[in-house]
């Protein structure tokens, strides 16, 4: 507390995301990292731009407008880059939507479980929102969306539960919500769902947001992105820069835009993943989980005779890390990333021998 | 203009940066780029990062608090990392502070010229302001800003005229306004000026932000600081984690840190720099300019017989990047980035060519 401080940093509760432990090799499946290493190809487009001459271009600006990066991502979705907004990871990306798009007179709605970042961009910028209540079994019921308010924000795989909609109830969210923005934050959908970026050409009230974190082994990197009708893009830009000129340094564009031209590589680490967390679902459901069925890169289960702070507690005395959330609803569920093979075994065993 | 943007998208004015041509080999000195590159530990720094396998840290989230990073400059300036903030870029800094310790109930005051991003920022959060006129020769007279308000903002240098204030006049600010945060903003203060980093102990409502992209030569990596009490860096620290859980990529971090490592490179790159200004300045005045005294990597010069903006196309039609700006008071001069002594000398013979 301190007279400096203007009113909303009194009033802000941060975000607190999850632990990264300082240890040599933990087995960390907290934080939804993907357990392979982006393409060879970022790698190379990093070293390419720090060139044979000592990283000289490290001295000059980034391209403020991320045009080849744009581009080229527009480009993968069948989009034209004024339909495509690039930004210091998904996480700034929703908080300047949430500024540029979601500040009206009326509430903004998203799920009671959801990602736990949206209420604090709320308060942040003075959002008001609604929560709705996800069904008994944590699916979203797109019916409890068709009241008019000030905008619809949904994760489509969601989180922490892993659940997806179909693209068709997507649309009935569209349909119902003419008049306000509709914004399907997609940072887990290359790992089992439909991506809603299909329907931007007939839906200008749809911004899709994406991110390099998850699917393409770059959260290290910050890129996220923004799609849809240019009208919404430019609302984003237009509070970009007046914030920062230039959010996405040199090395990130290059990296970016570099995973974008390796979909072999990009294919064979989500089918990797998914094949893992099928494996790993199953194992838990032979150990007594009940485990939300998950079209993300984690699962989301829960035992119906042990504690789950409790689990998370033991699983980090052995430096495993998994994620538990003292929420209403879930403080009994574990959101568990899906590791490499090794490091699913390396959990289930450590579950055993504590449950088993 | 779209129906779903919120009602500040409709007011904003976003801030331009400088033209980045996509030309082979401009002469660039139109952005404030150091014009040799950082040094050779940085290179190292970011190839270590990416490792033998692959690139597979990148894979993993930074340290959402740059721990590393923050320690390693709070050190360099004798303060302790509860005294430092950093920041994607001094720009995203400087929004933060905004929004975190600028927006009060009374207006803030900085420079009628003076960085053209402050009041974009001030749109951007609903912040008062009040422009305070530099004297005749562009200098700040600090008893212009003894008025209690909600804070002030300074450049020292100033920018884009390149003047600095000596260290005691930051004082008397400081004096002046002992319940309001007066914020330095040190972009350009290692080609001249003193930081106000050694008085932060003494002054709680002090807040000095730096950046390493011009000293540093690491604009393309978006790496800025703030230094201050640490209820003040507190302050950010609330706002940033309401906004971006992790702004600093894995290998932002690790160059930034790696450049203050090299002492030495900094304090020469730095001397060559204020060497080339001193030579430029002169042919400059040999040329008839009107040349104000700069302490930063850039002059700001007028010539009273040619126009401005003419000089500036016509050096631009000869791939010669200079800035204008068509701003009251300053529609007469040019602003001149520092470039390497070829560069200086290129943009000298192509003056001499057009008003010689």
């Amino acid at each position: 507390m301190s007279r400096f401080w203007s009113d909303i940093v009194h009033r802000l509760t941060p975000y607190v995301p999850g632990e990264q432990p300082a240890l040599a090799h933990p087995v960390k499946l907290n934080t939804n990292e993907n357990p392979y290493p982006p393409s060879p190809r970022v790698v190379e487009a990093i070293r390419r731009e720090l060139g044979e001459d000592g990283g000289a271009s490290l001295r000059k600006y980034p391209d403020p407008t991320a045009r080849a990066l744009r581009e080229a991502v527009a480009k993968h979705h069948g989009l034209r880059i004024e339909q495509a907004f690039a930004g210091n990871g998904s996480d700034e990306v929703l908080a300047h939507a949430f500024q540029a798009l979601l500040k009206h007179d009326k509430p903004i709605a998203f799920p009671d479980i959801t990602y736990s970042f949206y209420p604090v961009y709320a308060q942040l910028y003075g959002v008001e929102y609604e929560t709705v209540p996800l069904n008994a079994d944590f699916a979203i019921d797109v019916d409890d969306y068709r009241a008019p308010g000030g905008g619809v924000l949904l994760p489509n795989p969601n989180a922490p539960t892993g659940r997806a909609l179909p693209l068709s109830e997507i649309e009935v969210l569209l349909k119902a919500n003419p008049d306000a923005p509709v914004i399907i934050d997609e940072a887990y959908v290359d790992f089992g769902a439909e991506s809603a970026v299909n329907l931007i050409d007939a839906y200008p009230n749809l911004l899709v947001v994406q991110t390099t974190s998850k699917a393409r082994s770059l959260a290290g990197m910050r890129v996220g992105f923004a799609f849809g009708d240019p009208a919404l893009i430019e609302a984003l830009t237009r509070v970009k820069d007046s914030f920062n000129s230039y959010p996405l340094d040199r090395l990130a564009q290059v990296a970016a835009l570099a995973s974008y031209e390796d979909q072999a590589w990009f294919e064979e680490s989500c089918a990797k993943v998914i094949a893992s967390r099928e494996t790993l679902t199953a194992q838990l459901q032979a150990l007594g989980f009940d485990v939300v069925p998950s079209a993300a890169n984690f699962v989301f289960a829960k035992h119906p005779a042990h504690d789950a702070a409790a689990l998370a507690a033991a699983l980090k005395a052995k430096e495993i890390f998994v994620r538990h959330f003292k929420l209403q609803r879930i403080d009994q569920h574990l959101r568990i990333s899906i590791g490499t093979p090794d490091e699913c075994n390396a959990l289930v065993a450590a579950l055993n021998g504590l449950i088993g």
